[in-house]
């Protein structure tokens, strides 16, 4: 048969999710979803909408949701992109911005790199310290970086004045910080925005508001930035928010007592799961995310997912060059790291 | 200011969307939506839906909805692929399959040549025959095809004979065929895709099911086509369709009784609406879809644009060579429609 695709969509490597398994009574702890569920105010919202409104093509901007991420970072709108995902909004803003010479760790979010060779744009990998950690003065490049703070899959987070060097070492540049996980202990760059013109922060609601079924990303930065954004989705898609979305994700971001009591409960969570991991003989990266990135002092990791596995838990093992030893792990509810815990246990025999 | 934008997103010129007056109490024909509700089954489905379920990943698939389209359309899973509205699956489509030297008439749904411009992608021009019909023995490409059936913003269709001369004139590149308005009296080309293994179908849940709202498209093609999308999608934004939208527009298609009837209703507006701008003095060129496309003997489209909203009726009209002459109007309801004919009878003076 004649080959019909493109050099593109033939060369390509494209990014792997985390499995999304069928079986019922699993516990998720592979794509670092939200354990707990959306809030009473934010199902309230889903109830009220008029669904006879879908008949209506949706605010191409992202309307009420623009409005509220503006007022809730008390900036004017046009500091405020909405996409489907901030997977949608990343790929944007590498189409808008980068031409090439392009830089970021060669441990991050594994999707980094496959922008960059959808829009044909070259990047230098900075390695990380033994650590784990970002060496921040060598983080420079002359057409563009994209950081994600916390780091993925490692969870280790920058400090603002960090954040902040890497802006000024690249001035010439924009600077993309994915705070995808920032909700969990990290500080955001999000109060830097008026000061610096070359910085976008990308965020989700995928994780922080339980939301990851709603598909609702966005960016921050200046007007100049933004607009470069909007003319990108323009040429693309110009409605990729849909109507519901839109007035659920305002309502989830409206409700911060809600959603900042269970990111704290999640951090909680956390720091005795890493306690408990440390007690059974797993070496674990200080984490400000949702997940924690563990390894054990024997025992390979693929060889401990494939145990989870068979025990119903999901985990998330990296088949790559220096973490293949690492698994990351998604922090559920106490109970299901409770049960972790105990499958863990007996593995250690 | 430093410009921090790609050469792209400087160079490109946007698609110019339909305008989203925020007036209330307006007629509404400006960008083809269906002036009936979703079907009482699909809010149905909406109710039912559990909005806690958000909290986790969507299918990447579309899951139920992916299947539902290949039950319907009585082909394999693997025939299908869902995106976030038939706008984005063109441009992976554009992305998936085309290199350069494409082809697509002159005047056609024009966001054709910005998804080439956006994936630089060389194109040409295939001039309309005078009376607005595609001269089809002369649309070959050695790149790839784009056409919409029935045309846009003319309405007029192809024969099934038609499209078939075009996939056999173009044996050797795909051939898009977006059939975003094939609701309303044309011939699909979907029984052809087992036999034509260079053809994809497009189409659209916004017009023909009132879904606007919710951004659901879908291709139809075989399957070394639909992984081609799949490897494109997946190198963007691995779940560009939220659980909500897979849910709803599934049971949207599934109730054709429903769809099919208000179809028929538009139908039958659009032709008596025909007779009735044609009794005023317009030319109306022959419609297969949910609008007509209209011109005055002798007053300039561009000032019954204006007489119309001053009097809150919203029609399109595109300032482009060739049709700067003409206005594009949405069929709504019969109301409605008396409404427009009674302004337009006034304006005759």
């Amino acid at each position: 048969m004649q080959n019909y695709l493109s050099k593109k969509a033939v060369g390509i490597s494209p990014y792997t999710a985390g499995a999304q398994p069928k079986e019922k009574n699993i516990i998720k702890l592979n794509t670092n979803e939200n354990p707990y569920p959306p809030s009473p105010k934010t199902l309230q919202a889903y109830e009220n909408f008029d669904a006879k409104k879908l008949r209506l093509y949706p605010r191409p901007d992202g309307g009420e949701l623009r409005k509220t991420i503006a007022e809730i970072f008390k900036l004017h709108e046009s500091y405020v992109f909405c996409g489907n995902g901030s997977d949608e909004v990343l790929g944007f803003a590498y189409d808008a911005f980068f031409d090439k010479d392009i830089m970021f760790p060669n441990i991050t979010y594994s999707f980094f790199p496959v922008w960059a060779d959808l829009f044909d744009i070259t990047y230098n990998l900075l390695p990380l310290n033994a650590n784990f950690t970002i060496p921040i003065d060598k983080l420079k490049a002359p057409g563009g970086i994209v950081l994600a703070n916390p780091n993925a899959p490692t969870g280790i987070a920058l400090s603002l004045d960090d954040v902040q060097k890497v802006l000024k070492n690249n001035k010439d540049c924009v600077v993309i910080v994915d705070e995808a996980y920032g909700a969990f202990g990290a500080q955001s760059a999000a109060p830097l925005v008026p000061e610096y013109e070359n910085l976008l922060i990308v965020n989700t609601l995928s994780k922080s508001h339980s939301l990851a079924g709603l598909r609702i990303g966005y960016a921050l930065g200046q007007p100049h930035l933004i607009d470069g954004l909007v003319r990108i989705k323009d040429s693309f898609n110009s409605y990729p928010i849909d109507s519901i979305a839109q007035c659920v994700a305002a309502a989830a971001l409206r409700d911060k007592e809600y959603y900042s009591g269970i990111a704290k409960k999640i951090m909680a969570t956390r720091e005795s799961t890493k306690k408990r991991l440390e007690d059974l003989g797993y070496s674990v990266l200080p984490s400000c995310s949702n997940f924690l990135f563990v390894t054990h002092k024997s025992k390979k990791a693929a060889d401990i997912k494939k145990y989870l596995e068979e025990n119903k838990i999901f985990v998330r093992h990296f088949n790559a060059p220096l973490i293949s030893d690492y698994l990351r792990i998604s922090i559920g509810t106490d109970e299901q790291m409770d049960t972790l815990i105990q499958k863990l246990t007996k593995f250690e025999g």
